[in-house]
Formats: structure tokens, C-alpha cells, sequence
């Protein structure tokens, strides 16, 4: 199965081209605020890397959130509409999820997080256990004390928004560029995984799972009542 | 020629399916902020009422703004993404010349207007002269003041989001409800009329014109730096 892959919850933008499971493009930009200038040529260029037609995609992954209000929208509206065009199904996918399975290391306890804003985090534990990923704790929005509370001490990988962290205890490392930030390989990856042909169903109407309810969506809804 | 025009410039997501000017179907939604859920769908229904498929469509035009943040970003991802899947061209169209091409009436003035915020509106001037629609005064931004100021005193109709203005005089009419409000009828008009083979071949990155730097985005931007 051919998968293309949209992750733009974060200021990364990020899309891949799999065949089952096989990574044959893939291109990360960091596109700040401007995602909906950059998405499309991210997939033409990730279609181009994988030696992929359109037509040749048989599914269309993107991620769902928690993440960014704008980068979200434009995502999801993106993909929404690219597997309208095509007749494609289209899966989404949890951004923390997603982030957990850019490192699949066994046994390692993993943190995604993504900035919640005002010194709060979304943040989940994960570890890869026999070749599965395993859910040790659900997705919560958390501050940094309840943060490190939840790692209870282990030793602990952290992925996604950990920018503004500081000053970590030892037991917690920062993962490395290369898979810190949200890699639409993962998104494909659990789009692969998790597809169902019976219940995605449903392109229309999808709602992505952001930040809240965004400060700028609120402030936008004050605005146009 | 089969043209999808969409607009969602306002709390209206407009769709349309032109034939050579004929318009075979049209969806016109008040979706509030709630462009992402309703435009895809309205896009189907558009095409079912047209008897169309998505791929005899030969055209997307899409309504470049003035208009709201949110919505304009999630009609032009949209209207890029199905473009770009079904390798059709894409045209963008101002959206207060579209809102002028819902009063055909020859030689009469025309004050197409967005709501700009802060007591502000986008307005410009039109009218049709022998079949031709004339802009008289090009778009800028101003105050209430300022708006009838340009207007001099002459017989007008208003269209567009006329909703806050109150107390208006006499010499001027606000459009009635079935065509104050963008009709994507009105972007498959000016695609058709404007759309250029050679000069429209970018998909990628077209930047929609909205609402100065919206709230909303400079709330955005200062919260992620």
C-alpha cells in the first residue's frame, strides 16, 4: 500500500511517501507560520523523492492534533481535499502517537510533548515493547511539575515541543534533531498500522484536535460572534 | 469550459459549478468559523447538483480576499489540493470584484464592502457598462466616513457584510439577502472570463489577501515566535 503522510501540527511541515513501510520519500521544512505556502510542494517534492504519481496513493495519513490551530486547519483541509480529488481514504492520526514512533527503540520510555501554551504541555508515555507500541499513559494536558511527576523518575526520551524546557533532570534527555520534531514517516507508519477499510469512512468534516481551543480562535470567534 | 469556484472570504461558504457561464449548481452555507467542516461537503453536493464528476471539472477559482483569516486559508488549501490532485488549474479572484458580479444591473453604482474590523471596511466601486464591469475606485481600506465620502451622495447599492452599518442615507440601498453575500457563481464568472492559460500556472504558495494582519495571526506569530 502506498501512503502519503502530512504532519503539520508544529512550525514543522512534513510529508512522506511509503510503500508498506518503506520510506521512498520524505521532506521536512521548517515552515514556521507559513504552511499553507509550503505543504503542496512538500508533497510534490516527497511524491517526486518516491517516483510516485498521484493517482499511484492508495491512502492519505495526516495528523490529527494536539498541535497548532493554523498548522492543523490547513493540513487536515489539505489532505481533506487531496483524497477528495482522488477518491482516496483518508486516516488520521495522533500527533503524540506519531512522535512516540519516530524513535523505536524497545523498551525505552518516551515522551512526546506539544507546547500547550502558558507553561503547559500535551504529553503521553510510550514505550515499544515486542515490536508494539504501547500506551502507558494516556494524552493530558499537563504543567512542567505534573510533567516530570508523570515520568516518576525513569529514565526518559523526549520528543516533540521541548524548546522552552530548561534545566531537565538527569533521568530525561532531549531526543536528537533528526527525530525530535514530528516526521510524517510516522504518521504513514500508523496509518499503515491502524487503516481501517470498513470504519475511515468519513473524509468530510474531520475536526483536528488543537491546542485547547486556540488563543487565536478564540480571540477570532470574540471577534466574528 | 466546467468551472468550481469556491468562496470563503465571509461566514458563507459558497460553492459553484459553472458550464460556460450556465451555472449548473451551486451550495451557499452560513458556516460561522466553520469553513473546514462544511466545504468539502458543500463541494460534493455542488457537483451532484451540477451532474459533474471532479474529474470533468476543467477550472478552480477560488476567492482571494479581502476576507477572514481562517476562512480564506481553508478555501485556498482547498481549492490548491484538489487543483493539484486533479492536475487543474487554479484562479484566484478578488473577492469584492466577485461580490460586484452579483448585481448585473447596467449602470448601476456598486459598493462591494468587507468588514475590515475596528470600524473599518474594504470597499471599492464598480459598475457595469455595457456589459462590461468597470471598477470606478479601486480598494482600500476605510472608515465609515470615509466609505459614504466616496460614494458622493450617488444612488448605491451596498453588498457584503453591510451587517453593522447602521443609520445609512438615503441614496443608499443595502443589497437584498440573495445576493449580498458572496456567491460562488460569481468566481466561476470571473475565472471564465479572466483565467489565463499561460500566466495561471501556479498552485503552490498563492497567498490569500485577508483582513489587514488578521488578530488572529498576530496573536499567533507573538505566541510563536
Amino acid at each position: 500500500m502506498n501512503i502519503l503522510g502530512i504532519d503539520t501540527a508544529t512550525r514543522v511541515c512534513s510529508v512522506a511517501v511509503t510503500r508498506d513501510g518503506a520510506v521512498l520519500g520524505e521532506v521536512n521544512i521548517d515552515a514556521g507560520t507559513t504552511h499553507s505556502q509550503k505543504l503542496l510542494l512538500a508533497m510534490e517534492q516527497a511524491l517526486r523523492q518516491a517516483g510516485l504519481g498521484k493517482e499511484e496513493i492508495d491512502l492519505v495519513g495526516v495528523s490529527m492534533g494536539p498541535g497548532s490551530f493554523t498548522g492543523l486547519r490547513i493540513g487536515l483541509a489539505t489532505a481533506e481535499a487531496f483524497a477528495y480529488a482522488r477518491k482516496q481514504p483518508l486516516h488520521g492520526v495522533d500527533t503524540l502517537m506519531a512522535l512516540a514512533c519516530n524513535c523505536r527503540e524497545e523498551g525505552r520510555l518516551l515522551s512526546p510533548i506539544i507546547d500547550a501554551q502558558k507553561g503547559n504541555y500535551y504529553q503521553a508515555l510510550y514505550r515499544w515493547q515486542a515490536g508494539e507500541l504501547c500506551c502507558l499513559a494516556p494524552t493530558e494536558i499537563v504543567n512542567v511539575e505534573k510533567l516530570l511527576e508523570r515520568i516518576q523518575g525513569r529514565e526518559c526520551l523526549l520528543l516533540g515541543e521541548c524548546g522552552k524546557l530548561k534545566d531537565l533532570p538527569g533521568n530525561i534527555e532531549v531526543a536528537e534533531d533528526e527525530i525530535r520534531m514530528p516526521l510524517a514517516r510516522s504518521i504513514c507508519y500508523l496509518s499503515q498500522r491502524d487503516y481501517n477499510r470498513e470504519q475511515d469512512q468519513r473524509i468530510f468534516g474531520l475536526e483536528p484536535y488543537y491546542i485547547r481551543r486556540s488563543e487565536a480562535e478564540e480571540l477570532w470567534e470574540r471577534l466574528h460572534p
